[in-house]
């Protein structure tokens, strides 16, 4: 890439997670130029953030309208080209809505936003800007989900008949937001992360990455949305049936009460000639069984491996790549979608639609747990 | 084990797969002796079985009333004292109910039978005859599920809050019983396997085994029994969200057209403190989430291992024992009560009662399913 | 099996642990009848052992000697046909040629022996006297180890270059001897052990297993033989470096002092095309490398599994069987032959031939760790 | 870190595989600038790769040597401060001499050089020179290989009594370098590789990392190196036995001709009180076996896990890091002791002391094949 993308971060202070991992994903390729930021609310910790980082304090801004503001304000030569939206989802619209206005590509965390009609506002307005807008879903980066999502494609599993999706993870098993732990703190506050917590924090990546494995949608559910420690606003735990356009039917159970699990993602699909697992702890060994039912485990780089998954790794066979790597294989297409390069992949990166599916899923998940009842989702 | 326990065999002619199952588990420590037979409808393959098991061929008899009537008038130093009961679920509730009211204690495949009133009718017979009841659910008899057991019994994982059971198999993806299977045919057809297909076949063994490791009832459930294959009569796939009488909820997922699954039946619970997850397909691995959150595997047989498992076992550590084992532990436990000999472990075997909530549990997925909501159980 | 084959034990009296192992291979096929036994060297002990069993308290014999005269002394009709010694190392020898020269059939655990002059010996009978004779190498009759056999049979791994075996337990890791625990005692005494310990006990095993699975020939070895607890008279770890007669080569390691270690027999073979892997503690699972360098896990009673390894099983696939089953079809296969009645498999079980290899085996060990260089096995 | 260390890189043009490695492990952390390079042979090259590293091409030199006389001209701030050595192994000696005498700060890939003369040289260079030297021994800054060490230093173990040890790959298996394949071309090549192959490439990792986890030295060696591959000029096969300083034994087998294994570095350790195990490939698992004998793993970033492993990990539990991370850890590390910065750990990368050992290892295997004898390593 022969000119580094020039990238401001809004989000992503001192004492954040995720702030961290963009900015390790948007190194990792050499793509990128960190160049600008307004780190949080407290215009201190973005100016210690950006000293840490080496950028010119000047282009530390206090809001993130400044930001947009001043940027826009620099010479094209020097402004920057992208803005990587790292905030609470509450901080999600409004400045991705702002910088795409104001001629700046965005990629922007998950889930996109905190209402449906956020999420057609901006859909509205990729559109209407045309600027790029990529939302990391992170995993449908990881190579062994392509390399599934390919085989499937191909239709090696015949057809689809049975999913079971889950995302457990343990961490909120205890009221951990009163520690003031600032991962907890922000999840669990409806003001902050929207109406739902568990199912908008993991959840919408696991029904992102059924929908995108797969190439079918999750046309209805029916879902259950629980609390299960004391005093928590938002739920801890859902779980959900669903059925998929084609006639597919299943289960998706998101959770962070599942004590002592880290981060369990996992997706096993089963169809008529075939079946695949995996699991995003293990994300190099992707579980495919074949039609003599034998179970055979195709991992990241190996000739066995498909052209889509290899275009997708840094190192060869047997070096394990993992979750900072599969981030970085969004920011790497992001940037060359900024750049208008080719992209070795169709479907390089989760887009504005992902966004608006994962918003619709959040609401009739809501909508059913509620009234106990079916909900569709349009398709 | 001073004198063998005499037994006749309803069921399990040349052909058939759990009656050889059930001779070798009643074989294996040498508790029984196979004295006597009804093998099934067609009395030369009837001749046939007991000639190659070596049985007298007076006591091969044509039907299961004449089993029980000809055995009845031998001498009592003779005659069979218990009955095992392996017929396709049609054909439990009679034989066993005339069974113990000849006298002979029973045990007998699971499901219990095929209705409601069956079921309570068995009860009462149990009750009235005073015989030994005992049904074969071979997998809570596995050392690890009894370890498993233990540990939630001694409060180890905290209150439970989550359980995960599924059992998935995917022999039946494609419809198999027109290929004239033995084992096909008679689970896909309603007048042999009851109004239930796979809920009755490995939903129920999942169902028990639940209840049995967590000491907590299962009390409402929202059902979807489906079917996959066109043309099948009975369900081939379950999804079940449940709730137990403790606050926990969680999934019961069962289904037969999971492409490639052999026999995974599967357990995860989760409590506020720990957690547990156990594979029959490697039976010897239990799985333990500990409070400082790290996963420790208690092998069968080893010094980890608690007292209840070890009195399951015949080998040492790392000596896989597997499924015919925990099979036999259910006869060996039988044999105990038929000769009243103290049993080593509380709950040494499933009973009517396991039988009775089966029977339950399935009456109420149908409803659920029929009616789409949510249908309690009796606790 | 029209009528079971009468059998005699020597050994295995309470207390013991591999006599009750071979009594439950023996019954899971109903292919035998235990009817005499000399179940140790104290009467009393034999007595309860046989009362236990339910035998005839004038066929439970005071010496292995009077088993062999009193049962030779029988009817034709009545007199066993078969012995079965468990006894430590030192008593094989005798036992087993004396009966065979009284015409009785032999099937014996390992190692053969305890001398290679003992070793020829009971070759020399087994020729003259035309009896059967089996040596329970267990491991080589799970359903996975043939599925291996037959897959290296077929070329499907190229020409095998690199074999890396290893036995490992822990459980002599402590001098648990000196507690009086029984199989601790004699097999770390010279006296009835013979010149080895672990090479003896396990290595012999490795040994058997990698020549049965590779059809290849150990031809060459370098070994050390060391003891790690103080005080212990023999070996209780084993390091080999090894050539085979095709020009592969590898390592055999053999402990009983590697902590926390099972029973960890495991093989890996590396040919020119391909390569396998199999643990006898997840003995189900047989991991092949393909031609496209990907690994697929071919499991007992699958469609995937060979014809071979389908006549060893009993039940169907995702129902485990072990280390019982495994050890049940060597007397299966033993009674089979005693019958004259054909085998489904060519090398239905470990010969005198297999013996008499692995008291080489143990021969060319000494040798070469005595003098530190390495030593030949004839071909 | 509040500047970026300057660095140039030695080596690592298009094409090469470990250059690429190190790019991205000295970007990650935002702790260096590359601005300056040679990266091969080919001018031609060196200005294209210069060129998409957005390098200055008046810093982009047409040797080495010209990069360090070229860059020790420019002013202070200005000129880099360290250099990195990414080439085949016999182009480390001379610039990382040359580099430290410059004055420059060295990080150079392994084996350290290719004779023992050169190994003297630069340790006395280091020396000498006061420059920080690392070598990138990435592995044994994997955070659970620390947590292995951390674990051994207190001596969870006990005493270590064995280790099993070794690094399979199987691309190697054909005559890859026929093809052109640069990585297998100079690997197999005596005059850029050295005197050894897989054992310089692969076996010195492994060495280098049994000695760090357990922190006791190899004493004595019994070495085959072998060669598989008709016509390749080096070993591409190596079986050694070894005893370690404190009475430990055990082996440690390197190989490229084991087909289908990819990376395949795995290191166990007993003790008499404890045992562990890791595997390369799944890096974030160490398998801990305790007191009870149970087995229990211990996952990178858990609460299970310890403060030296927490030092080197960027996200919470369940989110894998591989081998770029490791890879990075050693940047970071090196960083630090460039700017004179504390190290939250004791030795914190590898030093020249590792390579000397390294290089004194590859020596005293090669006497051992070659005289088939022990051979010993200096403590």
């Amino acid at each position: 890439m022969s000119q580094r993308v020039r990238i401001g971060m809004i989000g992503g202070g001192q004492g954040a997670f995720i702030g961290g991992v963009h900015r390790i994903a948007l190194r990792m390729d050499d793509a990128f130029e960190l160049v600008a930021g307004c780190f949080g609310r407290d215009p201190k910790n973005t100016i210690a953030t950006g000293e840490e980082l080496g950028l010119d304090p000047a282009r530390c801004y206090p809001t993130w309208e400044a930001l947009i503001e001043g940027e826009s304000r620099l010479p094209a030569d020097q402004r920057i080209e992208a803005i990587s939206i790292v905030t609470p989802n509450h901080v999600h619209h409004a400045p991705a809505k702002a910088a795409m206005e104001a001629g700046f590509h965005v990629i922007c965390d998950k889930p996109l936003c905190i209402s449906q009609e956020q999420a057609d506002d901006l859909a509205s307005t990729v559109e209407k800007s045309g600027m790029v807008f990529a939302l990391t879903h992170n995993y449908s980066a990881s190579p062994m989900v392509r390399e599934a999502r390919e085989r499937i494609a191909r239709g090696e599993l015949g057809t689809i008949r049975k999913v079971y999706v889950e995302y457990l993870q343990g961490w909120l098993s205890d009221k951990l937001e009163e520690s003031g732990q600032k991962q907890a703190d922000w999840r669990t506050d409806p003001t902050r992360s929207g109406p739902v917590g568990a199912l908008g924090d993991i959840g919408t990546h696991a029904h992102q990455l059924l929908e995108f494995v797969t190439g079918e949608r999750v046309t209805s559910i029916y879902a259950i949305l629980d609390t299960f420690v004391e005093g928590r606003a938002l739920d801890d735990d859902d779980m959900i049936l669903l059925k998929m356009a084609n006639g597919a039917t299943g289960t998706l159970c998101s959770s962070q009460v599942c004590f002592g699990k880290e981060n369990g993602l996992k997706l096993r699909i089963f169809g008529t000639e075939g079946a695949i697992e995996w699991e995003q702890e293990h994300p190099n060994d992707l579980k495919v069984t074949g039609t003599d039912q034998s179970m055979t485990t195709i991992r990241t780089a190996t000739a066995a491996a498909g052209e889509e998954s290899a275009s997708l790794t840094r190192t060869p066979a047997g070096h394990p790549e993992g979750y900072l790597e599969a981030f970085a294989n969004i920011y790497r297409a992001f940037a060359r979608a900024v750049r208008g390069q080719d992209q070795p992949l169709a479907d390089p990166f989760p887009t504005i639609e992902d966004g608006v599916r994962g918003i619709q899923f959040i609401g009739a998940a809501l909508l059913s747990s509620e009234e106990n009842r079916w909900v569709d989702i349009p398709d």
